[in-house]
Formats: structure tokens, C-alpha cells, sequence
């Protein structure tokens, strides 16, 4: 057990838990009671019946955010279930609350089947102004975000969407320092999870979107190798990624499809990129090593091996690649512009936000450090705009 | 609108409801994130899970209340649906705050189907350590309740058992003051809803237990008059009430019922209780008139028709008989105590203890102030003590 374990673990035991609840008004008179409660609450639930939409005025909703789990893909750890996803759920909200003065609340749920999650969100989502999903494992944390997007509030797969964004922007700052262009890089990922294919869809967006004069090629990888349309063992969600990237539907291993690649980008396990397979890269080559705690390679060896930046999720090295810069801000965007859904334009707008945090990006730093509590607001700010400029705000 | 109902709205308005979520842990630096959040917390996933009794010790849920409604039954208002209640749930969760530090959280679900009900409250039950049912219409609310009394923490539907513990205390030093003992007295309630169900049986659970040599006769009246045993428009719970109560089967209207009884406990409608009927008691009546905001019977008159004590719901006259008295130490006692439920002798333990706090019980004082927090924690203490002499805690 390492130290922050012991120390996590006895602060947790000394303070029962991160979270309490607090009242925003007095309670010392009967004045108070008859105000805050019976009888003047009647009066506002009158309000809000007869005019549905303010209950964004007069509750809590327009500033309180779910953060629902079923335990099943807790941090790297696997699936532990409900209870034992609590203390994740509530650092969840302690980051809420600290970047984005967000009111969060865990909710962890005891089930683990689809059809239960999707009803179980709907059926508490009327005092939640969003939903973030979080630790739900694949394939069914896709199906259960398709099926709740009409939910008229965002609904948000933090693990999917708020690493995408974060590594979009670290991968845009990190182009600028290789001096590279995205619609002219092969990037390949390594680990075909949620988080890579909705890192994968977001720079595939961005292309779509006019970012770029196309969107580069993208290649999967899984612990099978290159995903490619002839693939028999693909899940749907594969099978869709498949047809949107390598455009040459090129197959063979990881080491295939590093060869003259731009980009690595993993999220995936200890370890297994070699140095010889970032020697075989183009020139100048972006590795991002993402796995957790131990890096797909170490930075010192991919540099000694050429690459021009290389990222990390760990916060003993440069360039920390983490969630922590999105997701606080993202939600602060969508609840202040009251949008019911988190769209790619969003997502675009709150990545480029993050990377334009970095005035000059080097190979050091191609990322604001997550204890950068400035970042938030800006990200909000854009990811607010985007909101009203694709209207999806209510 | 009345200046209270114009106040209540001005001030949700500004406060965008009255509830905040806070942070119970610093988070200024790399080793705060390590700790709260990602590494450290993973160790304190695998405890919980190793060790699922831990997560009473590491987690939010020791002392976390979920505040449950379906809008069903709101106040006295009726049926206005999930998201109008949120304001109330939102009142009860800062009561729970303000009188016994509870941290509590409202869940408004967006169905009225008991099915439903049941269903989203086992989902979402890991995270709490109780679950307080709220204005949820009969008799949905006695199945629902019903059906989660295996959860494994405490189920308890405050607009029930709320209610018949103040009732129950008011009731116990009401006797005191008439010189009327509870084993002689027959005791009329009029209004056979949940509130009303929930009272009578508390005080034949009294006899039950032992609390008094027998436990009266109790007798019902709902808006078709004295419910018996030959009723055929009983629904199961007043037929289940109609074999415990009323030990003659007597027949007819609240009048009837009232000619030489002891008590009258109104859960009902305005005015309709008539000085003539209180002149037809047994001498030195006792008078308990709630319906909100204007009682069975104003105390003016009940007094002069020779009521010797009368309590109403009400804050301009003496003896307010009101459920915020009970519901935070009861669930204070619960939690503290690691109870799996919360039976009758729990409940009959909170209005003793809520009794006793008044010293010298007088016509005009027959139960504590609402505001009174001396209240919550001697009730905690007896509830608890109660648990554990019952041997339901974990």
C-alpha cells in the first residue's frame, strides 16, 4: 500500500466521506420556517406548476449535477460496484464544486443492467440540471448515452467525452510544437475503449466541422490490432469506428500501424510501446501515454527515441493529461446557457478553449496544469457560446 | 397572495433554491487531488470493496438522507408533480440540516407508478443511509413503504410516521393535562389518510407494547363517516384499520362517534368540527384539530365548548403540533445507531422523549416549540437506545 493510499484511506475513515450539504438560508425564526417551508413554499410550487420552466429560478436544478454510476469500470480498477464507487463519485463532486462552483451529487446505482440505468436517470433527473455519467464500462455506457439525449438536460459520459477533450487540446498545442497539421497526420490509437473512440470521434468532428481541411487519417488499434471493416469480432460501436477511420483499411498490429504515423495516442495498458516503434514514426512524433498508473512508455524513452512532445496522465511529468481540465467547465458552459445537450461543436469549443490556455505551447507544456483553476471559466465561456450559436439552449 | 407566499418566492428566486453542496476537503494542491481523488482513492474503493460494512465509515452515506417524492400529495396542495416539489423536498432537506446535521438530498422521480417508485429507490439506494418517503398520496404510500422494509436502511415515510409521533406526544401530555389515562380513553379521528392510519395505529402499538394496561378504543371517520367492519368502500388499508379499531363496530357520522368520547384528532378539512359535537364528549376533552392552514375547529371556540387542552398545525396559537419536532432526531437516532429500519418501538420512543422535554405540561404548552433544538437529540437518544434494545441495527 503506497502512501497516498494509507493517507487517502484514513482521511476518508477521519471525515466520513468528502461531501455534506448545506442550507443557503436562515432558519432561526418562525418567519424563517414560514419562508423557507410551509406556509410560503406552497406558493412557489404553485409557481412552478403552473410555469414549468422556472423551476430553473426557484430550485436547485440550474446548478446541480448528477454524477451517476453503476461501479462497473471504477477508475482502472474494474468493477467494483455501487458502494464501492462512492468515494470516486464523491472527489467527482469535490472537482465540481472547486472549478466550477457546480452543486454535484452522487448517485451510484445498484444495477448493472442498460435498460435500468437509462430508467433510473430519467426517473431522477427532474431536480438535476445535467447528468454526468461516470465508470460505466463499455460498450454499454455508448447505448445508455444515445438513449438518454432527449432527456431535455445534458447528459455527459465524463470518462468518453471529458477525456476527448482534453486530449484534443493537448493534441492540438502539441501539433504546434512538431509543426505538424492535423488533416495531413496519421494518428493512431492504441486501446479501443470509450475514452479512445470518443477522442477518435472528436478529432473526426473536427474535421467535419471545418476545423481542418480534413481530418487526417485515424487508425485503431486493439489488444487484436489494427480495428479495420474486415474484422469479424468487432462490437457495433467498433464496427461504426471502423468505418469512419483507416482510410486505407489497413490491417496487421500496432507496430503496422505506428510505421510513418504522426500521432500514438494510448489508452491502453503498461508499457507496450516500444522505442523502435516511435524510431518508425515520421518524423517529429506526438505520443501521448495515457495509461494509468504506468505509461504506455516512459517519457525519457520516447524521447531518447525522438519524439518531439510526449504527454502523460501523471502528474510527476510534464504535460498531465487530465479530465479535470473539462469536464468542471464544460458543465459550467452548458448549465449557464441552459443547453439540453452537450454537442460536438460544444466539445470543439471547450478543447480549443483548453488549448488556447497555453499562450505558448512547448514541449513542456502543451497543457494548462489541472490545479489551474482559470482554465474553467474560459472553457465555460466557450463552450456557452457554442451552445447559443448551434441552438440547443432552452 | 399573501405576504409570506410573495416573500417565498422573491427569495428562491434570488437563492435559486436553498440548498448547496460543499466540499468537506482542501484541494489546493497535487497532493490534495492525490488524496481526495485519483491515485489515493482507489485504495479506498478496493477497502469498501473488500470490506462492504466500510462503506458506513469512508463514504457520505453514515449520514446522508435521500428525500423522496413523486409530487403526488404535495403539502395540502395535491398532485403538482416531481418537479413542483422540489421546493419542499428542498425545505425538508435544510430541517434535516438545521435540527440534526443530517445531509440530506431530494430525489423527485418523474413517475407516479408504485412499481416505479420501488424500483428507483433500491437503484438508488447505496449512497444513502435512510430514506425519507415524503408526500407521496395514499394508499400508494403504505405499499411503497411496505415493499422496501428489507432495503436494509431505514424507509420512513414522514408524512406517516412524522406525524404520529408529534401527535403521539401531544397526545400522551394532552392526558396528563385532562387527568385521562390513554388505557380508558376512546379517542375519534377524523380523516382516514395516511397521517390518520399511521396515528392510530402508533397509539395501538402503545398498547401493544405494553405502554398502557389496553390501548382505548379508537375509532376512524372518514368523509362517509365511522368506518366498520360492514363497509364495503374500504380500500385494504382502512379495511385492515377496521379490524383493529372501533372494538363495538359501531356505525355513523363523526357525531356519533364523538357522543362521549375522550379525543378528537382532526387530519381533515376546515371547520367541520361543531362546538355542539365538543359539548357531547366526555368531560375535560381533549381537541387536536391540524387541517392546514384553518383547523376542524378554531381554539376559541373549542375551548368554550369546554376542550381542555387543543392543539392545531398552526404557529399563531399554542401547541403547534408539527412534524419537524420528530422527523430529524428520529433519523438522527437511526443513523447513529446503525438501525436497519425504524419500528414502533423507535417511533413510540421518539414521542416519549419529544413528551418529556415539556416538564409540566399545561393547556397551553403540551408539546416544545418547532424551533426548539434541544429537541432532535434527546429524541435521537431514546430512538437509538430503542434500536438496539430491538436488535435491528447492523
Amino acid at each position: 500500500m503506497s502512501d497516498y493510499d494509507r493517507i487517502s484511506i484514513e482521511m476518508h475513515d477521519r471525515l466520513h466521506g468528502k461531501l455534506g450539504v448545506h442550507s443557503k438560508v436562515p432558519l432561526q425564526t418562525r418567519e424563517d420556517l414560514s419562508t423557507a417551508y410551509t406556509p410560503g413554499v406552497a406558493a412557489v410550487c404553485h409557481e412552478i406548476h403552473q410555469h414549468p420552466e422556472r423551476v430553473y429560478d426557484l430550485t436547485i436544478k440550474r446548478n446541480t449535477v448528477a454524477i451517476v454510476s453503476d461501479g462497473s469500470a471504477i477508475l482502472g480498477i474494474g468493477n467494483l460496484g455501487a458502494e464501492a464507487a462512492i468515494p470516486v463519485m464523491e472527489g467527482k463532486a469535490v472537482l465540481f464544486k472547486e472549478f466550477a462552483d457546480i452543486d454535484a451529487f452522487p448517485i451510484c446505482l445498484a444495477t448493472q443492467d442498460t435498460d435500468e440505468i437509462v430508467h433510473a436517470v430519467r426517473m431522477i433527473a427532474p431536480v438535476f440540471g445535467g447528468i454526468n455519467l461516470e465508470d460505466i464500462s463499455a460498450p454499454r455506457c455508448f447505448e445508455i448515452e444515445d438513449r438518454l439525449v432527449d432527456l431535455g438536460i445534458p447528459v455527459f459520459h465524463d470518462d468518453q467525452h471529458g477525456t476527448a477533450i482534453v486530449v484534443h487540446a493537448a493534441l492540438l498545442n502539441a501539433l504546434r510544437v512538431a509543426g505538424k497539421d492535423l488533416g495531413d497526420c496519421t494518428i493512431v490509437f492504441n486501446g479501443s475503449g470509450a475514452s479512445a473512440i470518443a477522442c477518435a470521434k472528436l478529432i473526426l468532428s473536427a474535421g467535419e466541422k471545418g476545423r481542418h481541411s480534413r481530418a487526417g487519417n485515424v487508425i485503431l488499434c486493439d489488444s487484436k490490432g489494427i480495428v479495420h471493416r474486415d474484422r469479424k469480432d468487432l462490437n457495433p460501436y467498433k464496427a461504426q469506428l471502423a468505418e469512419m477511420t483507416n482510410h486505407g483499411n489497413m490491417s496487421g498490429s500496432l507496430a503496422d500501424a505506428l510505421r510513418g504515423a504522426d500521432v500514438f495516442i494510448g489508452l491502453s495498458v503498461a508499457n507496450l510501446l516500444t522505442q523502435d516503434m516511435v524510431r518508425s514514426m515520421k518524423k517529429h512524433p506526438i505520443i501521448l501515454a495515457m495509461a494509468n498508473p504506468t505509461p504506455e512508455i516512459m517519457p525519457d524513452l520516447a524521447h531518447a527515441a525522438g519524439a518531439a512532445v510526449v504527454g502523460t496522465g501523471r502528474s510527476d511529468f510534464p504535460n498531465q493529461i487530465n479530465n479535470v481540465l473539462a469536464f468542471p467547465g464544460t458543465f459550467r458552459g452548458a448549465l449557464d446557457s441552459g443547453a439540453r445537450v452537450i454537442n460536438d461543436e460544444m466539445k470543439l469549443a471547450a478543447a480549443e478553449a483548453l488549448a488556447a490556455e497555453v499562450i505558448e505551447p512547448s514541449p513542456e507544456r502543451i497543457i494548462p496544469a489541472p490545479l489551474d483553476k482559470a482554465v474553467p471559466n474560459k472553457i465555460a465561456a466557450a463552450v456557452a457560446e457554442a451552445a447559443r450559436r448551434t441552438g440547443v439552449c432552452r
